[in-house]
């Protein structure tokens, strides 16, 4: 099995920099959970926020090296782990060929009516599998 | 009549700079969105996003002097025009006693449900009054 | 000769929306600073902050529809009028084929070390001659 | 010895909110990192950018309960743990008498233009030490 990942590219935009000239590390956040669009697809096909079905629990961020206005950049996103109820993103930033950043999201299955967690579908279990990071 | 308006200062944040060193121009529209809120609870009390009844139609800032994260910044929040059915919000701030950005966002009275304009009550109309800029 | 513009294309982010469901108006202040590089380029090649040259005076936008995460964007950069040592950029945002909102930037040709304004060179005005609004 | 923070309160925004209803996860570094500001006077007391000596190695945050746009927030910071040049700085955010996140940034004192690690000076680990987390 291979080790897949979702990549997203961008370009950085001049108001993500701060006063010290990099990017500002608060948009890594941003672009992380931009990026699990394809996994929010899994449970939610048409991203109807009306019918969402996923809760963030814990984040996690790393910072490798200094990130920059000027470049494009690609986050890659794998699945970390897989649990009854819950799951572990596992992402990267890059830019000119370094990780700048990676970090962990951990997502919970929830039913926003009854407030209580879900156990994931075999399903979507299946799919998750090919993104796993080795 | 006087001439009042709302009041708000805060303190701007490490991740409101940008590259140049100054606070970066797209917080002002963030900053002028978030000191509405005592005109949004002329329409909606309580502030509940699912009996909201604004849509904004329009803004513009100008830009009258750099803005710095070191110092205190205050909103000063007043009504610029009265409509039928939308009115001008005109918004001021002021950093180290100097008024660095000033603007006007176009608010409409809005039914989300039927998708269209509505008259402005006169109850509301008449507090308005009191915040007109002369 | 053409009516030419800068197209920038992208994807809402999941943070960009707000709480009655569609994108927030703060986004578009954002997103069109991002799609104004190329006309940064003109003044500084290489996005060197250090080596800045505009300074924003004004911005307006007009907001004509929702604006919706689930689908992707463009934004549309024209040159709207050409001063002495002043020009607008003129902008739209795209969604199925929809002007959600539009909007123009007053930039000034700046020196941050003496902070006056500076006539626009020649050169720089025949490039932007080729994206002015018609 | 007590149990000492710094408090810092304010009003979340419209513009903070997300397409669910609730504060969007992606305010709460923000709002951590503009609460570290009183440790960042340790090191830099005027907030000069010019001469800031801390670089961000990691962040996490953990979420406990959801964040409501209609009430104030206060952001508690406390000091971690104390390392030779690095330390932990562990932040709460309570709105209506509930930790609805908490999370540890983990600063260097760091040297940007040798760009290598500092030691803390022994008169800001007296300082932190104060604010340490029991």
């Amino acid at each position: 099995m291979s080790d897949r990942y979702f990549s997203e590219t961008f370009k950085p935009r001049f108001s993500d920099t701060d006063g010290l000239g990099h990017i500002n590390n608060t948009m890594v956040p941003v672009w992380f959970e931009g990026a699990r669009d394809e996994v929010f697809k899994w449970f939610t096909p048409d991203l109807d926020l009306q019918q969402w079905k996923l809760i963030l629990a814990k984040i996690d961020v790393t910072f490798h090296g200094q990130m920059y206005y000027q470049q494009p950049m690609e986050v890659r996103t794998y699945i970390g782990r897989i649990g009854s109820s819950s799951f572990d993103v596992y992402q990267e930033l890059w830019q000119q060929d370094k990780c700048c950043a990676s970090g962990t999201a951990v997502m919970v299955h929830f039913d926003y009516q009854t407030q209580k967690t879900v156990k994931i579908p075999p399903s979507i279990v299946e799919k998750m599998t090919d993104y796993l990071k080795k």
